[in-house]
């Protein structure tokens, strides 16, 4: 054991700074923190000199009953000395004090869950001392109230508030506003309160031993990992309570002392545009407080982007020369050493650069694929690594028009982005509105949206509503279109009445020109103009990378000619899902399919099919055409057949005429329809297996349109026909035969043959249990995750938005079932019917046409399970590609 | 082998009748007919003789390319031998005849989906010897027509039609109309068509050669093995095609050979009461069919049962006294050798008495019984025996009020049994007028009860629906109600306006009285007098017995003081589910429901539910005294909000007023909870975790009830406080915090202390997925398989109706999943919680509180699963009980 009584307390404390540093780098052992700085201390970087008490002292910490032994003192004792040579200061004393910092560190960040001391070292004497050095006594003393304060608070648990109100109570004895009016002699006078308080409080003064002061800061770190603030976050991250927290003790430096001093923060290169240029901003005597707390204005780092800027005030380069080319030569190392794009803090103490933290840098999407790309160019990094520094969900933005950054803009409220992109036009408030006016660009804002909405959402360049969530009809329709969208903008009220829309006191009018940003949830007035995405370069060079490393092929989720050519365009390798429903809405069409649901008999049902069959088939040979020589997931009707007729009472007597029918008889067909859990109703291939007239119309309509595109010259695809909503294997058995029959008789019809798989969703729990005998009959899976998390979760998508947000935020859930896999849950379940699947059929193809399958991490777990592809809305395609490739990259290490 | 090429061939044919009968009982290898013929044959009664070729023949057929080889003819012939020589008549002699059946024989009955060939033997010389046998040339010829028709059908595969259309042809040019009309020569011109029929189709003469009849026969038999209607029946019922068929061939006997000869059917205790005397009819000088088709109406077997009828025609007893007292015998001999009531057919030629069937009979559940305890008394089984000999399904029929059979009734409709027990009442159309009138004794006639029908249901004495499935709210509430119910009665009309309804020409007007019959889905004119159950006598021996058996404890469901009093008295042993939302729906209570849910923030929420504290804290109080001593499982609130708002547009206004809010604000919140799924919407937990404020109060309310018990003197119980609709364990931590701040807080404030448990309900596949971890917290699981089924399955119970029936119908489904829990889907997920979870918790507790906790089959599973408890509605108690024992004994074997 590494803590046990001593005998190996060597291993317990690690200096770094100079050649002392020591040469551990385990995360595990001395923290993120701690093995960030000894590996910085290690290239030669200028950090200030520390120690890091490892973090198996923690849980030594705690099993002997909160005390430190000797040997921990002594190798402390040890630290304190390697700091004190190092800076030529020492520790507790009045003339030269040491100040030094005590900071937590876990093995992963826990951002602001841990305390931290700084400016420990401070007393009555050692203030002086402080003071003197400085050449600033109001700094030293704020510096100790501030230490005392914080320390109170920390170490001895004494309340906040109490010092607050002190400090309240002097600033109006002085008539003070601010606190920078408190003079050196003011916060002197309130550090004597302050002590008094804690006197007060404790019964005993405040420690002026400086070694107490840090005992007492190192034991509150340690106690900090056990705060319920620390363990909380902890049960919700997985991190473990064994792993403890490791302390930091470090060296204060200051960029307050003086003119020769400064701080600054900085990226190694733009991080906006991905530039190779130095990028930042810095302070002359000042603390990162200041430029953090935007008090003053910072300065920038380099003369060319002060020139660019016309600034005035001296950048760094031309400042302070010495420090900036040392600052420049670090960053270079940096980059060297971490291969990565670096985001920095550093202090300058009289001349002297320090390096405080660097960490990899964020940055926009674009910026991170030209940094990747670069970078390869540079010799820095492999085609492997670039691949993966780039965040595939950020891919996201640069695949949408995009608002032009510098045009002015007035939101009126903001909702729920749910489906990125920009998209300007007028304001229609209902589909067939929209259809008429599509040509002037317009964009639909309805309460909520339904699947008799479709023609309208087409027709329109972006998609706004009032109710619903980012799961709603509304948002999965318009990711799936690729339209902008905005949901749930409860702000706005709706007049249909007058045509009207109103949003606080500004009212809007049918026609009225406004602007949804799907990405940022904003809904604006006016034309704003937007930026189309340029997918061409960069974007096209790291896809390439992409596309040579991974395993999984991407289809897409489309059912439009011009879905297709835009899946295609992004890389679509076939369609993994083409629904047909929608294809039933067509203005042209839905008549028919409402007679076909008005009939009293099969024979009336056939009738109304036979009118629908030639549709179907040049929808698909439409799809055929374009998707030529691939695979086409087809999926046969799945939403329960009320969703086709009226919803709205006022619809009724205009369908009735149209279908033939009295309003009555229209009306009792639609009580009959109706269903208190559509979701679990009368649907999918429930409706095949009570009226397989249906399938078999559409697998007809398949299969003559595949002859009919090959007649024509054209490559045939590989229809695969896909049986929604199966729960048992005699459902499929049944359907299969319906499907293989009308394959035989078209077949025999045009006395020619194409090859076609039949194959099921995987969609309900009941399917993911029974795969191994449902593979009997299937030729392929196809995880229709959006119904199996539905199901399996037992929340509806529909409704979710009530309280979905609710448990992300309280941590019940990791993230939006609906958006990233549940692979907890949904996943065992995936994961179960891969394995049953594959053991009754080894080569049966298996993938993913749920929302997931868009999803970054989603597609990580695919990976995992083994999937044959993945399949994501035209405009994830690019996203899509991309993680796989990180899937297939990650599974290699 | 058995069957390779003879070397063994002794054992493919077995020999039943005398001494020769074989000493083979395999059913596996004799079929179940041929096994229980070679059983009544070594028990020395009267079988005409026969052999079996055994199962593996069947193989060998299909194996040897549909061909026998000579070691099974030599077989068969020596068979042929045996039967001659039993029978002193020859096969295919012209004087003597021998004429045999060829049947199909099964290892488990397939009920008609096989063939039989009866007379065979009969040719142009025989059907001679038959007439002057019988002395009845008309038989003779009319036999040997059937023969003909039905082997040209079964063997020589000939259209059926082409016989019957000669046979009208025949009777046409005769002036006939019914078939008795043809003489004998009538017959014999038409054998002469048929054969000509035959002739023409095949090529070759129908075969004259009995051999070649019997061969056809036998093969043909085999042929309907591989047929389309027994493939299916087979895959429907898990029977594998490898086990093949038996063929039993077998002298015929005739009951029609003059007045010493007859046919009858019998059982040999009362079926339905379960008397312990002879029961059944015959006919002198008939065959089987003339019994079964009720062309001629049979006569009493025994001449008390002919007195006590007052019938004139003589008894068998009295008829036939040597034949009757040889049966008589041979009853006594089957109920000593089977060791139950057996239902058996038999027939007298020329005086000689020959059994042709004997099996365990059908009876009512009285019967089952009394003969069961019965036959405990006179030692010819065992207690564990008699258990197992009561189908528990059937026991339902004995726990609720019957129709008095002898009353005489006008039926108007019938519609589906949904919940068992018959009911009289005057008509009510809506629930207020039901509690109104409670008194006078009602029956609420609804389109479809909601929610807000309960105390409606509460009141009356039955409930009828024109719409919904045995599984719609106003089946499965009734069920738990324990409320006779006949449901989705679609011949009824109502007409709310002018409080009627309608069913063909009858009008009926709100008071006028009805009578349902749950058990028949009945629905009759006026008020029809009911028969009382008894739950004494051998009910309450049998009871007995099977409680010192099971294993698993029976509790109930149950949320009134009543419905508790009546399962105790049923004997439940806890409550595995108390519903808490009915107590809301109350209309003391409902104003303040609704005033909790209009309120616009905690603060008013909390002060409705301070004034619902009380009436919930009296009802647990009322619910624990009854269940002194005992565990009672409460659940907290689990339906959505939406629920306790008005439905009807009629009812806002009222609503509005009682609730002290504007009808638009009132509109507004029913808007806004509206939900598309509310089965998988905001609901269970998830109001908890929106509003923690309504589950603490229904803790509080749980605690303070249970001390008040206690302060009472009375026995305190062991409250389970249930979470529903759990999907994660953080969820169910965070709520099992909400208890126990409410059981710490009121202990606090009494200064006592009970013990108590918190757990959940498994009831969504997520939460089955994560019971290892969800145990961690949940010291007890309750499966919910109602939920747990609608989500494994996607199906809503409530929308289930529109296919589930077509489901169970083509056999997609073994059975409705709402009444037999799937065992192969669902069941899957409850044996992975209830593994998961004991590995985490190695006493969790664990209960299912679904219906199928009152199904005999599901409570089957749940033996075999090892759960702890079953909780049933109160009717349902004591077949659980039955079904618990019945699980254990079988568990033993």
């Amino acid at each position: 054991m590494l803590v046990d009584r001593g005998n190996l307390v060597q291993a317990l404390v690690h200096k770094f700074g100079g050649q002392a540093t020591t040469s551990e780098r385990s995360k595990a052992l001395l923290g993120g923190k701690g093995a960030n700085l000894a590996e910085m201390a290690a290239i030669g970087l200028p950090v200030p000199p520390g120690f890091t008490l490892a973090t198996p002292v923690c849980a030594a910490y705690y099993a002997n009953g909160r005390a430190f032994d000797d040997g921990l003192r002594a190798q402390v004792a040890a630290g304190i000395a390697h700091i004190e040579g190092l800076t030529g200061r020492r520790f507790g004393d009045a003339a030269n004090p040491l100040l030094v910092s005590v900071r937590s560190g876990a093995r992963v960040s826990m951002p602001g869950m841990m305390d931290t001391v700084l400016n420990l070292g401070l007393n009555d004497a050692s203030v002086e001392g402080l003071a003197a050095g400085s050449g600033d006594a109001r700094f030293a003393w704020d510096s100790y109230r501030r230490f005392i304060q914080i320390y109170a608070d920390v170490v001895l648990g004494l309340p906040h508030s109490d010092f607050e109100d002190a400090l309240e109570i002097a600033k109006e004895d002085r008539d003070y506003t601010l606190d920078t009016e408190m003079t050196a002699q003011d916060w002197r006078a309130l550090v004597g309160e302050y002590k008094a308080i804690v006197a007060a409080a404790l019964g005993r003064p405040f420690p002026e031993d400086v070694h107490e002061q840090l005992w007492g800061a190192i034991g509150a770190v340690f106690e900090s990992w056990e705060s319920d603030r620390a363990r909380v976050y902890r049960r919700l991250n997985a991190i473990p309570a064994e792993w403890g927290t490791a302390v930091n003790v470090q060296a204060m430096v200051f960029g307050n002392m003086g003119d020769t001093s400064a701080t600054g923060v900085a990226f190694t290169r733009d991080p906006a545009t991905g530039t190779r240029q130095y990028y930042g901003e810095y302070l002359v005597n000042a603390q990162g407080e200041d430029v953090v707390a935007g008090l003053r204005t910072p300065h920038y780092l380099t003369r060319i982007a002060r020139e660019a800027a016309s600034a005035k005030p001296l950048s760094m380069e031309e400042a302070m020369p010495d420090a900036y080319s040392e600052l420049a030569r670090v960053f270079d190392r940096l980059e060297g050493h971490y291969r990565d794009m670096q985001d920095i803090e550093f202090t300058v103490e009289r001349g002297k650069l320090w390096m405080l933290q660097t960490r990899s840098g964020k940055r926009t999407a674009k910026a991170a694929l030209k940094i990747a790309v670069d970078m390869v160019g540079e010799g820095l990094i492999s085609k492997e690594e670039a691949v993966l520094r780039v965040d595939a969900r950020a891919l996201d933005q640069l695949l949408h028009p995009t608002l032009d950054p510098q045009a002015a803009r007035t939101v009126l409220t903001r909702a729920l982005p749910a489906s990125p992109g920009a998209a300007s036009g007028s304001i229609v408030f209902d589909a067939d509105t929209a259809a008429l006016r599509a040509n002037e660009g317009v964009i639909l804002v309805r309460v909520e949206t339904s699947p008799e909405d479709i023609h309208g959402m087409h027709a329109a360049r972006g998609i706004l509503t009032v109710r619903g969530g980012m799961t709603s009809h509304a948002a999965v329709v318009a990711r799936g279109m690729g339209r902008p969208c905005v949901c749930g903008a409860g702000a706005i009220a709706i007049d249909m009445a007058a045509r009207t829309m109103r949003i606080g006191d500004v009212t809007l009018r049918e026609g009225d020109k406004i602007t949804i940003d799907g990405a940022s949830g904003e809904v604006m007035q006016g034309v704003i103009p937007t930026i189309e995405p340029e997918l061409v370069g960069d974007f096209a060079t790291l896809m390439q990378w992409a596309d040579e490393v991974r395993h999984m092929r991407v289809r897409t989720n489309a059912e439009t000619p011009a879905d297709c050519r835009t899946a295609r365009q992004f890389g679509a390798e076939g369609i993994g899902l083409c629904r047909t429903e929608h294809m039933f809405f067509d203005a042209a069409r839905i008549t028919d399919v409402r007679a076909m649901i008005l009939a009293e008999d099969q024979a009336g049902r056939e009738a109304a099919l036979a009118r629908l069959l030639p549709e179907q088939r040049s929808d698909f040979a439409d799809i055929f055409r374009v998707m030529a020589g691939l695979p086409v997931t087809i999926r046969l009707l799945d939403p329960p057949l009320h969703e086709f007729l009226p919803q709205r009472e006022g619809d009724f007597a205009d369908v009735a005429a149209a279908a033939g029918v009295d309003v009555a008889r229209l009306k009792h067909r639609a009580a009959e329809l109706h269903e208190f859990n559509p979701m679990l109703g009368h649907r999918g291939c429930r409706l095949g297996i009570t009226y397989p007239e249906i399938y078999s119309m559409q697998a007809r309509a398949i299969f003559e349109a595949a002859l009919d595109v090959a007649a024509d010259g054209g490559e045939a695809p590989l229809p695969e026909v896909m049986i929604p909503l199966i729960a048992t294997r005699r459902e499929l058995d049944m359907l299969k035969a319906v499907v293989d029959d009308a394959a035989a008789a078209v077949f025999a019809e045009r006395g020619q043959h194409i090859p076609y798989q039949v194959g099921t969703m995987i969609e309900l729990p009941r399917a993911a249990l029974m795969a191994g005998e449902i593979a009997e009959s299937a030729q392929f899976f196809s995880f229709g995750t959006n119904d199996l998390t539905q199901t399996t979760l037992g929340v509806s998508r529909d409704d979710a938005a009530r309280f979905l947000t609710q448990y992300v935020d309280k941590g019940i859930l990791p993230a939006d079932p609906f958006v990233t896999l549940d692979t907890q849950g949904v996943g065992q379940l995936i994961d179960l019917a891969a394995t049953r699947g594959r053991a009754t059929r080894r080569d049966i193809k298996l993938g993913i046409c749920g929302e997931h399958g868009g999803d970054p991490a989603s597609i990580d777990f695919c990976a995992k399970v083994g999937l044959d592809y993945v399949s994501a809305s035209p405009y994830r395609v690019p996203i899509a590609r991309l993680a796989a490739a990180q899937a297939a990259l990650r599974a290699q290490n």
